[in-house]
C-alpha cells in the first residue's frame, strides 16, 4: 500500500482519536513506558546495528552520540513519558462559552489538529517524544526519522503503535514512513495531512516549505542575535555570548551575529575577543570592528548562519538600529539584549519581531524542555498558529459548537428576534 | 513606487504600530468615526460614481445593493467602530508567566501578526471594518477592494489612513492596492507580508492559495451539510433547512447537501420537498431520494457548492455514516445535525471535523457578528491558527520574553544549576 493510501485511512481514524478519552490516551503512554522497559534489549540490539553501520560509514563521534540509544537515553525517554501522562488533557477545554440568544449557546473547544506529518533527524529518542506528544494531543502522526537510525526506529515505532492500539486507540493513529521517496508522496497529501513539521537542515526545511500545499510549522534558518547595549554589564555579556555561541554550535538557537553599541566598542570588543579566542571562536566583523580587534573584515551582506565556532560582529548607534538590523536580517527566531537599562530593554523586548526576545539571557534557552513544556515537537519561526518552542498547546486547534432549538438566521435578519450575547 | 517597495517600508513601521498604546489605536478609530461623519457627502458622491458605472455595466440589483454606501451603511459602520473602541486591547495579554529559575522569568505575550494583506469583495463597508480591525489589533494592512467600488474605496481609505496618522500611528500602517496586477506583486512579498486574507469566489481564493508562499487564512469552497437524524423534530428540521438554504444563497455558510436518516426518509422527504418547493428550492437526490420525491437523480460525485436555490440530498443509515460523508466531502466549514437525541448529537458535535459543528441551528449562524466578535475579517476553514469566523483574536500571535540576569544554558547542562519551573 502506498503512503498516500495509508494516510487516507488515517484521516478516517482521526476523528476517533480526537474523541478518545484522555484516560485511554494516557493508558497508551503508560503501555509504551512498560513496553520500552520490557523490550530494552531488543531496542539496544537494533541500535547496535545502526551504530555498526555508522562506524562503517565513518560517521563523526559527535553525531554518533545522537544515534546511540542506551540506558541513559531510555531513562530520559521514560521520564518524558511520565511527565506527559501527568500533564492535563489539552483537548476539550472550553475557551469561549457564550449565549447568543435564549436557548442558543456557542462554545469554543480545543481539539486536535488531526493528521500531522513529522520529519525528524536521526535521534531515536525523538521518535518516542514526537509520537507520545501526538498521542497525548489526540493527533494521528506520520513519522519519518533519519535513516541513520532506521533499525532502532523500526523497533521503537512498533512499540509505540502497539501500545496505543492495546489501549484502545485506532490502528491508524501512527504511521511510519521509512524511505526518502515517501516524503515527496507525503508532500502531495494536502487533502489528508493537516500539518507538516519538518526538522533538520535549513535547505531541507526550505525544500519542504517550497514543495507542498500543506501548512508547515518549523524554522529554516536560525540567525540569532545578541545586542550588547551601551549599558551592558560586560561580565554578563561575555558570559552569555560565549554560552550562546559555544554551548552547542549546531543548534538553531546558537548566536550568529553580535551587535555592539558604538560607544562601548573600543572597551568591550577586546574583552570579548579574548574570551571568544579562549573558547575557540573566530570573530569576523565589519571594518569598524576589525579596526579594533583585527581579524577578517566582512560586510553585512556576508553575515550568515555559521553553525560553527564563528560569529559576525557589527556596531550600531542605538537600540533602534539594533532592532532594525535584527528585524531585517534575522530569522525571527530568538534574539537577546544585554543591558542594565530597563527602558531600553523594554523597547527591545517589545519591538524585536521574533518568537523569543530576551534580556540578559543566552539565546540557547529557546527550547521546550527549558520553557517547561515537557517536550517540544519543534521550534516555529512562523507567526501563524504556534511560535517558538512548540509543545502540546501547539498541537491543538479549536472548533465551535453551537447548540440551538430550531434557531434560524431569518428571525434575526427580519428583527423578529434579537441576539443577547452573554458570556456564560 | 511599486507595491513591493511600499510593503517593505510598511514592514519597518510594523514594530512601531505593534508597540503603540491602545489609547492611540482607539484614538485612530474615534478619529475615523468623526471623519466619516464629517465627509459623508464626499463619500456619497464617490459612491454615486461607482453606482453610475454599475448601471452602465448592467450590474444586477442584488449586487448593487452591496456596492451602495448610504446613511444606513454609514450608521452600521459607525456602530461597528464604536463597538471596536470598547473592546479590550487584544495586545500585551500575558498568557504565560513562569519562573524557569531564580531570576529567570519567561512571559508569553500576545502581539500583532505584523503585516496583513486583505483582498476583499466590492463592499465599501468592508474597507472600514477590515482596516479598523487591523488598527485595533496593531497590524499593518494592505487593502485591495473590489474594483466596482474603486471611487468609494479611495475616499474611505484616505479617511482611515489620515485618521490613524493623526492619532500618531506610523504613516505606513495602511496601504491601498488598486489594480489587479498589484495582487500578483503582493503574492511574491513573502519576506514582508505575514498573512494574506483573501475573500471572494472559490476560484479566486484557490488561486491565491496556490500562488504564494505567504500563509493564507480563509476558505475556498463552503459545502455545508445538514444531517436530519432519525430523532429529528420535523418542524425544526424543515424550518432550519429552508433558512440555511434560502436566507442568503450566495453565502459560504448556506447549506448545500442534506443528509437524511434512511428510517425517516419516506415520511420526512415529502414534507421537506413541499416546503422547499414553496421556497423556490430544487432538490436533487441520489436514486433512493428521487424514488421518493421525484426530480433529478444525481450521484454523490455530482454534489457541489451551488450558491443557488438548489440542494443535494442523500440518505444515510446512521450518524457515523453522516459524519464520514461530511468529513470526506465537506469543506470543514459549518455542518449541523437536527436531532432531539443528546447522545447522537454529542457524537456528531465531537467527530465532525469542521470549524463550526451545530445542533438544531441553521448553518447561517457562522459569522463574526452573530458570534459576538464585533466584526470578522473572514471565515477560516484552515485548522492552523484561526478557525471559523475570525475577529480580533485571530489577528494576534504571541511572543516569548525571557528576562534573566546573566543566565547561561551551560550551567544547566553541567548541572551547576537546576530549573525550578514555577508559574507565577
Amino acid at each position: 500500500m502506498s503512503i498516500a493510501e495509508d494516510v487516507r485511512k488515517m484521516k478516517k481514524d482521526a476523528p476517533k482519536l480526537a474523541a478518545s478519552d484522555v484516560s485511554i490516551r494516557n493508558e497508551a503512554l503508560k503501555n509504551a513506558a512498560e513496553a520500552l522497559k520490557a523490550n530494552k534489549e531488543k531496542i539496544f540490539e537494533a541500535n547496535a546495528l545502526d551504530m555498526k553501520r555508522a562506524d562503517e560509514n565513518g560517521i563523526a563521534d559527535s553525531v554518533k552520540k545522537r544515534l546511540k540509544f542506551d540506558d541513559h537515553k531510555l531513562e530520559d525517554v521514560l521520564s518524558g513519558l511520565s511527565m506527559l501522562v501527568d500533564l492535563p488533557d489539552p483537548l476539550g477545554k472550553v475557551t469561549l462559552n457564550r449565549q447568543l440568544d435564549d436557548g442558543l449557546v456557542l462554545k469554543r473547544l480545543t481539539c486536535p489538529i488531526g493528521v500531522i506529518g513529522v520529519i525528524f533527524e536521526a535521534r531515536p529518542d525523538a521518535l518516542v517524544q514526537i509520537s507520545s506528544l501526538c498521542i497525548k494531543s489526540g493527533n494521528c502522526a506520520i513519522l519519518k526519522g533519519g535513516k541513520e537510525t532506521a533499525e532502532t526506529n523500526r523497533v521503537l515505532f512498533k512499540i509505540m503503535r502497539d501500545s496505543a492500539v492495546k489501549a484502545g486507540l485506532p490502528e491508524g493513529c501512527l504511521l511510519q514512513a521509512e524511505s526518502h521517496s515517501e516524503i515527496d508522496e507525503l508532500l502531495s497529501c494536502d487533502k489528508d495531512v493537516d500539518l507538516l513539521i519538518p526538522r533538520g537542515s535549513n535547505a531541507f526545511v526550505r525544500y519542504i516549505m517550497d514543495n507542498t500545499k500543506i501548512p508547515v510549522m518549523g524554522h529554516a534558518d536560525g540567525i540569532c542575535h545578541i545586542y550588547v547595549d551601551k549599558y551592558a554589564d560586560f561580565d554578563k555579556a561575555v558570559r552569555i555570548l560565549v554560552d550562546a555561541k559555544t554551548q552547542y554550535t549546531a543548534a538553531c538557537n546558537a548566536v550568529e551575529t553580535i551587535l555592539v553599541h558604538r560607544d562601548i566598542a573600543k572597551e568591550f570588543l577586546p574583552v570579548l575577543y579574548k574570551a571568544m579566542k579562549e573558547a575557540g571562536v573566530t570573530l569576523k566583523g565589519t571594518k569598524e570592528v576589525s579596526d579594533i580587534i583585527g581579524g577578517e573584515t566582512i560586510e553585512e551582506k556576508d553575515f550568515k548562519e555559521y553553525l560553527d565556532l564563528i560569529a559576525s560582529v557589527k556596531l550600531v548607534s542605538n537600540v533602534g538600529e539594533a532592532i532594525e538590523h535584527i528585524n531585517t536580517f534575522g530569522s525571527h527566531h530568538t534574539d537577546s539584549i544585554i543591558t542594565e537599562n530597563a527602558d531600553i530593554a523594554e523597547v527591545f523586548l517589545q519591538m524585536v519581531d521574533s518568537a523569543g526576545v530576551y534580556q540578559n539571557a543566552s539565546t540557547r534557552f529557546a527550547d521546550g524542555f527549558r520553557y517547561g513544556f515537557g517536550a517540544e515537537v519543534g521550534i516555529s519561526t512562523s507567526k501563524i498558529h504556534a511560535r517558538g518552542p512548540v509543545g502540546l498547546e501547539g498541537l491543538v486547534t479549536y472548533k465551535y459548537n453551537l447548540v440551538g432549538n430550531g434557531h434560524i438566521v431569518g428571525d434575526y435578519a427580519t428583527g423578529v428576534k434579537k441576539f443577547n450575547h452573554k458570556d456564560l
